[in-house]
């Protein structure tokens, strides 16, 4: 048996104890958790923070309700992208003024592609390749997609070709990585395995190459130890539904380095992104800043609710929140290792703490039917495709014993067989 | 004197009778609008709906709180663009599975026009120019230029060079239309004028020269009759935060025209627009209907309101909708006409009933100041560059008193030169 965890929790008493212990326990008080539920999947839409309801009334029957337009000024409607923007780069090594809350994850990735690919025409032109993997979340394979088919639609007679390079089993980041590269596009964190890049060492590996490096955050800010800036990163996008817990869909952000803000237009060039928006000029000119990176009005109800969530990562000693989720990933690889070790359970995520995030994924040859038996049992993961069982773990509402007590359950259904497939359907979450 | 109003309302009585005698008189109870306001921007952020707060704590404290990551499927989240698109478009003369509520109406206005485009790359190859008008409310000139700006960026060392056209003083509709024009982008309702174009008529213009037609329906989705079916447009983009009562920022919509659907990618190809999200295929699918034209994950909360506000004006007989919008607009030109006559206060809203929308713009040479004042007195209008005072007429919760109170609020303010700047700031405003 192999165990990587750094506790001895051996038992669920022992567990008990850790928790007990845990200098965090006290943030579980901050979240809304239905009775009887084992919540793994924060990863994919964090629970509901006590105090997002009556912001969220606040928003609707003081300020929308009495305050009317007048809110826009009033109770700072405008400044919410950038206001929240610099609250969340805390979290991820980002400075003042480099940050938006703002519009989706693709949409976000799409003009820091669209700007990237701008600069390289003009300083390195030639360079039409965007660098991604096979593994990556979707959306940011086809955002990069849709950018090069839309480029390649006018240049079809002329020979220019924008193109999508794909690492994966056959070609290596070192491979895919060269002089034709315009710009490297990674998630931190893979959606599925939970495996993350050094964002450092591969930031470094893309410019020494000439090319720029693009960071999804959707699975690593508020989860594992981010720092764009000591990476010396280009830009970066990521989402605020999941350990961020703003919200279902709550606005994604995007931070772009301060060196590139006023090169070009990102072509998402809505009014917010104006220099002077309420002039209401026929010319456009860019914002001399990160509100260069807006473009049309934000839904301000489900952006007000992004502070709730943001203020209570804000309390807590990341430092902590990191040591914690590594030794819950260990405590769950290390009982399912011990206690499921008859079933065929494939662990798909790195041992290595440093290259693993703030989930853990194992693969089942029934992996959907299990899935949907835990459901039932109240613990809630999720399933992705191929055969993928995925738990999140967050260190800020679970505890040692959760973790305990949600094996327990997944070693009964196996040991019994008890799954079922009238729960649960694929389409269950949003990353 | 000119009047063009359509009710003898020459006393505060008569008006008073008018309202008793409203077949609408009843929406009103369905509205929360504050003690003391007469609330004439209804035209850029709609008052809250009493369903609004009561939607909004059952998106948070029951599908996101209890419900969690669950409630994509239990709570019909994933379907929601498509489900409200579909009540919506009865509003706007479309068809079931036409119409998405999404994103935003510059972000909508890059799909339409980025899928306009790429039409006509293959069906009219060589056809690069937009045309749009200086007048256009400022973000939809700007899209397109963001547009042009990427596209011409691959194309610079071959000669093609897209480009946007602005009819204004000096080029009319007629010639800035010819056989150069790939697409036609209007907004159908002047956002500081008023002046709504002929649908119809346009379109038909539109494709005699062989290009496809997009409106912006902004300042005319649910306050003036719409019928992009009837007027065989192309697409339609719009906003759900005015005349439809979303609540501040509401997600906008996107219609497209079926015979459009399925021909290209919009290059915002997020995986909401994949055929199949949940298959987490590396390789892109597009969506074989409306979904096409959604990207990312939306802001449930915001979206969901949405509902509330569209369930209200499907509620009311859009006959009677009109007629009263036309009769308030009537009396407000013809109350200033008669009552601020010594005023230097210049209409500049048509006259003819064909030809207007549902708000009424003065220019005052202290625009600015006057409407701070009006603000101060509880009549809350807006304000836009240069100098006009804009008056939103909003049939479900204005009535006839209430045109005759703000008119005589306003004649108080100008007869005593009572005007003030602190109250109010030039950005105030969503379009």
């Amino acid at each position: 048996m192999t165990t990587t965890h750094s506790l001895d929790l051996v038992t669920r008493d022992a567990c008990v104890a850790a928790d007990a212990a845990d200098p965090l326990a006290s943030f579980r008080s901050r979240f809304i958790l239905p009775e009887g539920v084992i919540y793994l999947d924060g990863n994919s839409l964090g629970p509901r923070p006590v105090g997002a309801l009556e912001r969220a009334q606040q928003v609707i029957a003081a300020e929308w309700g009495e305050g009317l337009i007048r809110s826009w000024n009033t109770a700072g409607w405008f400044e919410l992208p950038g206001r929240l923007g610099d609250k969340l780069a805390k979290l991820i090594g980002g400075r003042d003024g480099e940050t938006v809350v703002t519009d989706t994850t693709s949409l976000n990735l799409f003009k820091a592609l669209a700007s990237a690919i701008r600069i390289q025409q003009v300083d390195q032109p030639g360079r039409r390749v965007i660098v991604t993997e096979r593994d990556n979340f979707p959306t940011d394979i086809y955002i990069a997609e849709g950018i090069t088919d839309f480029l390649n639609s006018v240049a079809e007679e002329t020979g220019i070709r924008y193109e999508v390079r794909l690492i994966d089993a056959e070609l290596t980041l070192d491979a895919a990585l060269d002089g034709s590269t315009a710009v490297l596009a990674l998630s931190h964190v893979n959606y599925r395995t939970g495996a993350m890049w050094d964002m450092a060492e591969v930031t470094a590996q893309a410019h020494a190459v000439g090319a720029l490096a693009i960071w999804d955050l959707a699975h690593s800010a508020g989860a594992a130890a981010v720092n764009l800036n000591g990476a010396d990163a280009d830009y970066a996008v990521g989402c605020t539904y999941k350990y961020l817990n703003g919200g279902p869909g709550s606005p994604a952000f995007i931070w772009v380095n301060a060196r590139h803000q006023e090169r070009f237009w990102q072509p998402l060039a809505g009014w917010w992104s104006h220099a002077k928006p309420f002039d209401m000029a026929d010319a456009y000119a860019p914002a001399g800043n990160i509100n260069r990176f807006l473009c049309g009005t934000q839904p301000v109800t489900s952006l007000a609710m992004v502070e709730t969530g943001l203020d209570i990562m804000l309390d807590a000693d990341f430092t902590a929140v990191r040591v914690k989720s590594l030794q819950l990933t260990d405590l769950f690889i290390s009982l399912v290792e011990q206690r499921c070790a008859s079933h065929p359970l494939e662990l798909i995520t790195p041992r290595d703490h440093a290259a693993r995030g703030s989930h853990v994924s194992f693969r089942h040859p029934e992996g959907y039917a299990v899935m949907s038996a835990l459901i039932a049992r109240g613990v809630i993961g999720d399933y992705r495709e191929p055969e993928v069982l995925r738990f999140g773990v967050t260190p800020l509402y679970l505890g040692y014993a959760d973790v305990w007590d949600a094996v327990e359950i997944l070693r009964d259904i196996l040991d019994t067989s008890a799954w079922d497939t009238s729960e649960f359907k694929t389409r269950n979450a949003v990353t």
